[in-house]
């Protein structure tokens, strides 16, 4: 889920409520907040705080919350998981620390202390290209046996990285193995993965739930013709600007342009200028 | 398909005569040879011209053949394709020079000059972890439209990147997209790709061919048999070892322990050690 | 400066008191706090502003104190400074924000109004092993204009980057260049350069201010010999240890030994284990 | 030294004779032909071994001549050291092979057996931006105990890697250590390194062979006059295109306007084009 915000101190309340009622009556199985989509690293803490303090209590118990609590500090974490434990969140989601590197064996030890102090069940979060590091499959299979980690989001979109993993833990059936990228989903769960966190849901959540259905369903021929919407989503929308940050910038204008909430990006990013918003614009019309 | 090799200045002749009647009686449509797995860059000029006419006498028309010609030096594929099609080869394959870096501008001038040289089809090969630059959709799209490209090999492992290419190009059906990495040929074939040019089929060509006709025939039950067989394979023969070439030190030794072709890997790379082999022998026959 | 630590949660405040003086009779000229041989990024907020309080009281007037607040999200980098401005610190570095990836002119906005909402004077940090991304020189050349940012720290290592930095900003006496890595700070020095954040300075002061001393009275022959002693810290007591960290873990350890303050290294990273100890005493023993 | 060419598959021979009588009377110590520079790694080996037979015929015994023979495949190293010792040439260069990904032990053999076969001495080329490798500095004293191999050129920019391998080799006095890139050369000498091996001299040999004088004698006076000329070349001529390479369309074509040889650039890499070669052209007017 994108974090509706007004500007850096402040969230939009409004769109929030919109966004998550959007969402409920879309039909997902359930919400992940603060992650990279939901850009929690760029929040200040009294903000994340108040974001799953509003969201759990929108939500009630209509269905689980997942809190992003990725942070170079552990303490940091820790503390941010007692709010979400606080508030009623289902789990947290924590990606590798990501200012010093580290070796898997430094990586395996990090997450199994934490799982040990976390007051919720904790589900990795595998993200190269922002935090440096692979959670190697074996780090994965390791971390399996912790009672208190319960699976994996892989957003490498590296399908033999995925593949591997799924092999090794399949002697673990209640590991939860999800992807982000919303263009692996379908073949990912035809090859035994279990479903996606797709920012794409964000604005046709309705879409992602059929093809999640389709796919579950063995049905190839509707999975190929909803995986050709997805692939114009992720190719008109995603795609729209230059930066390296087109993906949420055009995800978050799209939201502003469907009427759900408003298209702020926090600080260290920045919005789409005017002419790519034209683009965006025009894009978006094009999709069937 | 591997290089059988005595030494780094030998063909392994007899290997290589074994190792094209098992791919035959295997069932595989066609051969790559010199590609990565064929350490085509390891080798001197004077062999590779010397395999490339081997291979296509010892083959003759039972199957199409293909020839990396990847260099840094056009005017060396251009005059590689040349012996190729002197030979009777089918087509070539040419992953981007991989000494300076390029643009994606630069990268489509370099395949557009070379396709008009040459006097076979161009099959293009991504494989950015060894040539630092990924071929951008954009730029494969584009490429499409040379009368003498036909096709792109991808061995990137991102799925992102594969359905990316698939949804760009399928105005054009007569373009052909292959994975190079067998833990995700079936799954990229169900979504729409068009096959593998899969390493593990120089050992089990039977294996994967069955994995091929799965996959096109939508038998998911059949395709998640043989894909758990191909992860094994994956897992136990390529992961042997330690090093950054585990995967080729792993095939070659067990081409040698199946009885195919010589080990032998073409310096700057070197063989597994004997601990490394033993290791490999026992998981070897731990395969089902 | 590192942060003397007990555990994940205590300040080593004895220790912290004799680094302190340690470092004042060695004739340092200022301090670096919570920068990366500072382990700022894992320590909690709590930490860090305790830190910051008892840093300030124990110098008092008698250096200037420097407060890293390298941060992804803008708003804990102001908080921050609103700590760090109170107790009486002279200014504060930030590396870039190191999450997302970000385009030059990502980066330049995220500097610019960052330095506008600051209450003290900005120093950047190029770290790009840890952040992913290289400040530009042409970045810090538009940076240098705004009048709260005064200086630049780079650890890129790179000798060519420093050298265009220096060229271009040489217009601007007032702009401040300093080296992090110790091995190339009186280099950087006799070329123009303005000073050392050097993490071996915690051990012995004395050495890097005759380093610094001798740099900028050109006398090559003292460089000569005073760096030979740098080098051979560098290579025994930072690459005691296998794991990325070891500089951090060889620094520490030594410290330990040397009486001054505790080894604990926060997590995520781990500490030295016991053979590696051993090694290193072993090395430190043979320092002249 | 740059190639004069005139296409892919023609040396510019006037060219090639005014630039080897350029930096004969520019007073320089030895060419490097066959470099990164040199664009070796983009010719046929027909157009090496030309330019091989050609340039030591037309420098005779004026100054000695080294020779790049970087390669994936050792077999053709080989044979083009036989080359270019029959020609007359004092040494060879070679980076690591870069197709492949390696590891410090697997070069460290590649390098040991190459040398024992090569009928000329050999220099080490560290060039990780290209290789994707960097020669460790314990690999590089492990190898500078070969008779063979005498010494390093050093293009990875890195301050702290070079005084590291200058550390580590210190007791070898016959071993040579220079540096590519220009920008640094002053410094390392000043720090105890032999030398550089710079593009900019093809263009202005009695600049880099004064400040290689000043630096030896130690006067830093004219060092930091010498080395702001260096700088301005760097930035005026290197960075005066957008492409990555940049510096090598720079360097072809002040050259070419500088009236010593043509502009041409070997493909897969491009020339500048029109608007690009103004830039350069006022740039170099605006050269002191």
């Amino acid at each position: 889920m994108v974090t509706p915000l007004l500007d850096n101190r402040t969230l939009d309340k409004i769109g929030l409520n919109r966004l998550i009622e959007h969402l409920i009556q879309g039909g997902v199985h359930g919400i992940f907040i603060l992650g990279t989509t939901g850009e929690g690293t760029s929040l200040s803490y009294l903000l994340r705080k108040e974001l799953i303090d509003l969201t759990c209590e929108m939500v009630g118990d209509r269905f689980p919350i997942m809190v992003g609590i990725t942070d170079t500090a552990p303490e940091e974490s820790i503390k941010l998981t007692t709010v979400a434990a606080a508030a009623g969140a289902s789990a947290v989601v924590a990606a590798p620390p990501f200012y010093f590197g580290m070796s898997q064996s430094e990586l395996f030890q990090y997450y199994w202390k934490l799982a040990d102090q976390l007051p919720l069940p904790l589900f990795l979060y595998n993200m190269p290209s922002h935090t440096k590091i692979n959670i190697a499959p074996e780090t994965v299979k390791a971390l399996s046996d912790h009672p208190n980690i319960f699976g994996l989001k892989d957003s490498s979109g590296n399908a033999v990285y995925f593949s591997s993993v799924l092999h090794m833990i399949k002697s673990n059936p209640s590991f939860t193995l999800m992807v982000g990228p919303e263009e692996m989903m379908a073949s990912t769960i035809l090859l035994g993965g279990h479903g996606g966190v797709n920012g794409g849901a964000n604005m046709f959540p309705q879409l992602y739930v059929a093809l999640y259905n389709a796919a579950v369903a063995r049905d190839i021929e509707l999975v190929l013709v909803l995986q050709e919407k997805v692939m114009d989503i992720s190719q008109k929308i995603y795609s729209a600007g230059v930066s390296g940050s087109s993906y949420l910038q055009g995800l978050k204008t799209a939201l502003s342009l469907l009427g759900i909430c408003n298209d702020f990006i926090a600080s260290p990013l920045v919005n789409f200028e005017a002419k790519e918003k034209e683009v965006l614009k025009s894009n978006l019309a094009q999709l069937p």
